[in-house]
């Protein structure tokens, strides 16, 4: 059993956090901190992994006392920029047995299908996305679809791959989509969707589509579970859940 | 058994047919005609009914011939418009148990596709259409793709449904598609594709999508011999193979 | 504006429904009814339409009271057999300016892609089910894929088409899916689903697809809105909302 | 340029390689060889890679003397048993220089949909896979879809992950699919359709769906392209596409 503590226990993640954690066999909830707790629960209750979702304005604060603390952490706040991310690095040096884990996406199948998009993205001829949305949106397309296609352009300048074959002579303005890097997204947004993402890639006579479908804002569940499993195990600092998945 | 005879026998299209019809277990192949053979060997062979997939040059000629001889006709050519359909109508009220079916598409599944798309438009907030085509393609949507917007779009504004909600404020250009009469249309260019088309609807907590895949020029010989079969008991003209859906 | 009650207003579909009353600009929630309550408040608030969304043991009294109040009712409660059916329709025989629709489903989407298939099934030579949903559901088939299937097969014998082609002489036990009437129906049972179907047509070098996702419990709501609207100009008892769909 | 050769040029298999050869701008196709044509051709062409799609009762002696001769081998030929392999690696340790490729399968979409599958099995509750074809298919599941199922069972098993969760208490005989370890498989047959298979993972809110279609017998050809240009650069003995793909 891992000991885990919730930090912003309170908020609406916090709270699926913790039923996640409960209904967990191997996971154990030893302490809930939220806004106007003492930070010192976490070492009273012998806290062995804290995870934080809170607000970029607390979260360094938090972490620094979690890793003098030698209590692992496993961070979904977000604002880490290079800076920040150097001073986290500077208190795991000095703390080497302690593993903190930084993600801005815990989603396993959103993390999954863009690496395996940029991993299939060079022995294909076509290659092109489509985001699909709820229709309160308010960018198109979607951060995620835009990194996607961003991935997908790289890992082909690489390759040497050329840019997809397209004929197009006359266009109605639009339906091509948006160029990223000349990778093409197509943003639909339509009532009773929520978030999903594919994509399409083409060579002669085959193709292989890689899709995303997330219903639910519980989604990040899985994946902040997979953290906590981890990260006692990858001292220092980890940026993403991609190297847990071993890909 | 029904005698079948095909004009434009040796083209492409007109092989395909006559296989087809060869494969029925009621329909017989009794005439073939191509450029040089007297088109009088239908009237000698007895045929009821004769498929024309040849030119619009000859298109004209030939059914003139087959209405004055009372053959039933099947025809796949192109370039009717208002006259010549016109001219049509007036041979067959003089050969009034004369059927004849003119139709620019015989794929069963597009039609059927456009004519569902159609009737639930009105019950959706959201409609929006993707169209996946391979990459030689030169137009961008699909004239295929642009009807159908079309007709959804005429179905919801006779029904007074407002505008899919959209609430995109930031957009890279053409990420949202083409705009067909407030419909969204997507246009995917993909090597490894044919010719496929996709219509999403949507409402609260609820999708329905329709969507068509053709892989195959020969698509059109299922829709071709319903209407072989069907036209001896419709006389008159017919434009378009909907009548003989029963939708 | 149609002055609309709602009885079992309390329960959780009630309040969904109260909810999208009164969101819906051309509705106004006039009256509330739930255990304890008098159902004269209807009367009271001169209603003009009433849902109803009780239990079996209820449904009777309440719908007998609307009809002879003369107050139109749309009613989603279960457990409707032949006797009870016409008993309501000599109460609406007695009062026949009386709307009363009675649905066991009022996802309009579902409705939509069962009439579909129905229409399409004996254009294709192959037709199959899969539906999918999560894997806390009993019964595979669900019941709506069993129905859809069960009408597919209804209207190919109708038409005389003969069972779909099928090839398969080795077998390893279930790969081919349950036989409903001659259909193959699979059964997904998958985490992160709700419930969705997909009908699959094809024949030679195309396939029509009408998929149906349903991923929120409130997706009953604009079918019952569909039936608020539409109750009050058709007199007498309508069984299922196909009739309101105009197909 | 690369100097290729293919062995069994006038087959259908060699035909179209042939094609894909001439068709690619980096390589240059200097012999073709069939029954009846003196092998020693790719010798006097100066031959770097042969590509052989042939039989397996002529294999073996083509390799001997390929692998003799320093030229490479790309082969897609069937009938690779243990001992096979194992003298043909006696062959190239004795010419270490000399790169022998011989895989069951070259359709990257098919080879990389297995691997992401196998990659992504233990991050979810549950897996099934659904398999599509036309219906003159034989075997049901696809020998793709059964190897790709035991993939993702062993992949589980060795996580230590549990069964798919299922609550079926009720079922109609073969609607849950066939279990191939575990994991259930369902067999679509479809006229319309040629092959393709749909791997679907998911867990609390969210799915991952990995779709390979292939609707050309060609879908072949681009993996053989990718083997004859890189079996120059690894040396030995070389099983499968899979270690081409850098997974």
């Amino acid at each position: 059993m891992i000991r885990v503590g919730v930090l912003g226990a309170n908020g609406k993640v916090g709270r699926a956090i913790c039923e996640a954690v409960e209904a967990a066999s191997d996971l154990e909830l030893v302490a809930q901190v939220d806004q106007g707790d003492p930070i010192e629960k976490f070492v009273d209750a012998r806290t062995e992994v804290v995870v934080d979702f809170t607000h970029p304005d607390v979260v360094m604060k938090n972490l620094e006392f979690l890793v003098a603390n030698r209590i692992h952490a496993v961070v979904g706040t977000t604002g880490f920029d290079e800076p920040r991310l150097a001073r986290v690095r500077s208190w795991v040096d000095a703390n080497p047995e302690v593993g903190v884990l930084i993600a801005p996406n815990f989603a396993i199948g959103a993390v999954l299908s863009m690496r395996f998009a940029e991993q299939a993205a060079r022995f294909f001829d076509s290659v092109e996305v489509i985001e699909l949305h709820h229709p309160n949106k308010a960018d198109a397309p979607s951060g995620t679809a835009y990194r996607t296609a961003a991935l997908i352009a790289a890992a082909r300048a690489k390759a040497g791959v050329g840019p997809s074959p397209d004929a197009t002579s006359t266009e109605l303005e639009g339906a091509r989509g948006a160029d990223v890097d000349g990778v093409r997204v197509h943003s639909v947004r339509l009532a009773g969707l929520v978030a999903h993402q594919e994509v399409l890639l083409g060579t002669q006579g085959e193709t292989l589509t890689i899709r995303h479908d997330s219903i639910d804002r519980n989604s990040f569940a899985p994946g902040v579970l997979l953290g906590v499993r981890e990260i006692g195990g990858r001292p220092g600092l980890t940026v993403g859940i991609d190297p847990l998945l071993d890909l």
